[in-house]
């Protein structure tokens, strides 16, 4: 313990350095307070007794006082601050809102010596959702399926003209040619949220979906969803606080139930993964690390109609035995209502839960919902076959927020991060066409010959069901003949694909130090 | 995206186990639920065309509503709950207050098959310390660093006597032989705080000190101490978001500067290593992740007297030029007060921030303040030469919030994690010899012979300052001759020693593993 003195200034080295202030040039008050410090900075050679080099910021006082006084709010400029339309002697540049699958991909794909890029979300990472299901049990961790946006397209982080904004877009005008966006402060008290505005050459939304709860009551405030890190974080640190608490004395039985039954609505392939990886969990981990409460623990999947629907009939068998298997109870239902210690069902059934994940798919975003442009069916932007928003000349839209104009004929296609991903590959390349064609700046390159439209190939379905047991689905479509195997090969498959199409090497790696861990080790159960 | 539908039951399966309740046996309602879904669990083999096999849980609509509409409160027994004194059929109990060196260290040393061990503490891993910096810039992740208790001693996890329990102990009645503790709930809504008693037949304190504010005004509200995995993952979000801010439209060059300014107070190994690990990340990361906003980021290490000051001369000088080379600015000086956005020092200069970690030391918690037990020079809990609590019997103390009494003639031993970890392994010793003769339950063993009393033996002080160099003080105390060494071999060794010293082969790997990706890829910079 040292408690902190004051020491006068002792060493000659600091009191040459005190210059006076007047005559700097270019020097704020605050930048010359580090200029004056950074003199100090010289490595100290003594050769007799040690006496530390440490310095005082007396000298410094006076200069400093103007910075601490002033609010957050006036540090920024007014609202006109932000990014102006770009001149003909920079690059076009493409604003890109979010950084999901089809944001990322799209990102990666752009030629940087053709545009800048500015990406504008609210997290600096993508979230390699298909893995997502695996860290809430401590198979992966967090941020093995976590990329940040700065490897995932490096001219973000050092191009002159490229950016990467954590904030929220609050709209677009599309006459103007700008998004209006507000910084996100994440609850920081010193900075206050301040709005700013990016002209565009280039608009591509890419701002994903919403977690749909068809208006029930108590989702949003009792259940998880699994669509972010966050989201992962939150169902294992209250996953293992319930492992914890149940344990406690005076803990009666029928609590101890409640607080260790985790319940899982939906169906589709992340409820089945996330039910499955849960399951594995509990055989294999919490029967070892907490066999104290062991007989406790259950998981119920809630499905309305079939689990794993976009599946082979074959393969939907298997999943269902497998997770019947493996201790997972499949109910049949509907959730009507959500209390903090229980759902109700549509039938009046009441079922108590400890933990309560929620994943019965996506819907259109507020965002999206509120932006001023022609909708597809089901309230996605509407877009033709090459991506564009045909009302708002050099707006695209990908992934889960566009959808087909009813115009085109074409179905919607599924909110997957496949469809996402392939979206963006094809959109970068038709940008880069664009610009190589002289045609990236705003009000240009409308009218050139776009080449063939996107034609979505569906490449096959995989889902994991705990127990080294995966599907895999390689028929085109639901109707369509082909290649659908389970088992052991198909998880080796599950988990080859997903460590080659993790993005970058340090998280191949990664993933693939966790497995391995996992496999030896068993899961982690430390919480923090 | 499928909307939850309520759909009849339509196996036969499921109307076979439709059973009475009457004539149930040792069930209550709750448990009945779970056993009557139980039986619909088994593998269900189609051979026809497939129907998932869903079920509704319409059957036990009226069994859990009692379970749901309980509060938290009436679900625990009242304050009698708890753990009773042992009988001679069980092993004595011995209960550890913490989780940390100490703690830890004796826990895995007890012998199991003379003791159970019951762990009380409000978080279920232990904190290796020594690398917590390491995790604030991405160098290491977080959950290397963190172990689990239920892999330290494995008993805690399967053994029928033995528990874990998060929770706080609210006071000792050493008449009773009892401790009184709170669970934990960390702000989950459904459950409300409960108290319960433990009996102990050999109670260990090792609940740890607290860190030093000397009722500073503010350090509490803004700034961040470095004692635990949460702490890190605080350091590491908001430096992450002034990194991102900063980089946003509308912030003037000033508040540029103040977002990233990191100011460390204290100079101790803690706070040296900190500023490092950050200046390499600076050096290293930040210059090519973050170069819009590389030249506003610096580090200030403000101390009273002198760094290190527990190390060797030379080895001060070597950390002090290394430091400065590296870009940390040594500032000596006092803090009296701490704003939002400034510090202000003894003398009156205002330094404003972005980042303010704290690390001066640490002193008395306030458990052991308010414990009713004699206490040694400095408010610790006083010990005699075998650690134990002279005047109450069978209660000893280790680590952090213990101390020598004066009538021992010793001086107090530092609060250092080898102290703590040695002090654990002798206690743990002590005890199983206890256990072996037969003394190991409440009033018995007081009378027999311990043995050689604790001696300290100092095995030297490490510490790491950035670039891969490290300081190496193989002294047995700071008046004495030795070995001492800088430079990277010390770093090598500085790395060599704490990965041999992390407690699982699991963290060993993971520690190698990290810093080996951290080498090749660099840092994660994934704000998560």
């Amino acid at each position: 313990m040292h408690r902190l003195k004051h020491t006068p200034l002792h060493t000659s080295q600091s009191s040459q350095s005190l210059q006076p202030l007047a005559g700097k040039k270019n020097s704020t008050p605050a930048m010359y307070w580090f200029k004056n410090l950074t003199r100090f900075t010289s490595p100290i050679k003594h050769h007799t007794k040690f006496t530390p080099t440490l310095f005082t910021l007396q000298h410094i006082h006076h200069f400093t006082t103007t910075t601490t006084t002033t609010g957050g709010g006036d540090t920024v400029a007014p609202s006109t601050s932000g990014l102006g339309p770009t001149t003909k002697t920079e690059k076009p540049r493409v604003v890109v809102l979010g950084s999901g699958w089809a944001g990322c991909r799209l990102m990666k794909g752009i030629d940087t010596t053709l545009y800048d890029i500015v990406c504008v979300s609210p997290r600096n990472h993508m979230v390699f959702t298909p893995l997502l299901a695996s860290t809430c049990v401590g198979t992966l961790e967090f941020r093995s399926v976590a990329e940040p946006i700065g490897r995932i397209q490096p001219a973000i982080s050092h191009e002159p003209g490229s950016f990467f904004f954590l904030a929220n877009c609050k709209g677009v005008d599309a006459k103007k040619r700008e998004v209006h966006c507000q910084a996100i402060t994440d609850g920081l008290q010193t900075v206050a949220p301040w709005d700013f505005k990016i002209s565009y050459d280039k608009l591509v939304i890419a701002s994903g979906a919403e977690a749909s709860t068809f208006g029930i009551n108590g989702v949003k405030e009792h259940a998880i969803f699994l669509r972010e890190v966050h989201h992962a974080q939150e169902i294992r640190r209250k996953l293992l606080l319930n492992l914890m608490l149940s344990d406690v004395p005076g803990v009666s039985d029928e609590e101890k139930r409640r607080l260790l039954h985790c319940v899982v609505v939906g169906g589709g392939p992340t409820g089945v993964e996330f039910s499955g990886e849960l399951s594995d969990f509990i055989m294999k981990d919490v029967r070892q690390r907490y066999s104290h409460v062991k007989d406790y623990i259950h998981v119920t999947l809630i499905e309305a109609n079939d689990i794993l629907s976009s599946f082979d009939d074959r393969l939907r068998i298997y999943a269902t035995n497998q997770l019947i298997k493996s201790g997972v109870r499949l109910v049949r239902g509907t959730v009507k209502d959500v209390q903090p210690k229980y759902i109700v069902l549509s039938d009046g059934t009441e079922v108590p839960y400890g933990l309560l994940v929620w994943s019965t798919g996506v819907g259109p975003s507020s965002f999206v919902r509120d932006i001023d442009l022609p909708k597809a069916p089901g309230g996605r932007i509407g877009i033709d076959e090459w991506l564009r928003v045909p009302s708002a000349p050099d707006i695209f839209a990908i992934g889960d927020c566009s959808g087909y104009l009813e115009s085109t004929g074409k179905a919607t296609l599924p909110a997957l991060a496949q469809v996402a991903e392939r979206e963006g590959k094809y959109l970068a390349e038709l940008l880069n066409k664009i610009g190589k064609a002289g045609g990236g700046y705003a009000n240009s390159g409308g009218d050139m010959e776009l080449g063939p439209a996107f034609v979505y190939k569906h490449l096959g379905s995989m889902a994991t069901v705990g127990s080294y047991k995966a599907l895999v689905d390689l028929r085109q479509s639901k109707e369509a003949k082909g290649l659908s195997i389970v088992g052991f090969t198909s998880w080796f498959i599950w988990r080859s694909a997903y460590l080659t199409r993790v993005v970058s090497w340090r998280n191949r790696f990664y993933v693939a130090v966790n497995w391995l861990t996992t496999l030896v080790f068993g899961r982690d159960i430390s919480r923090i």
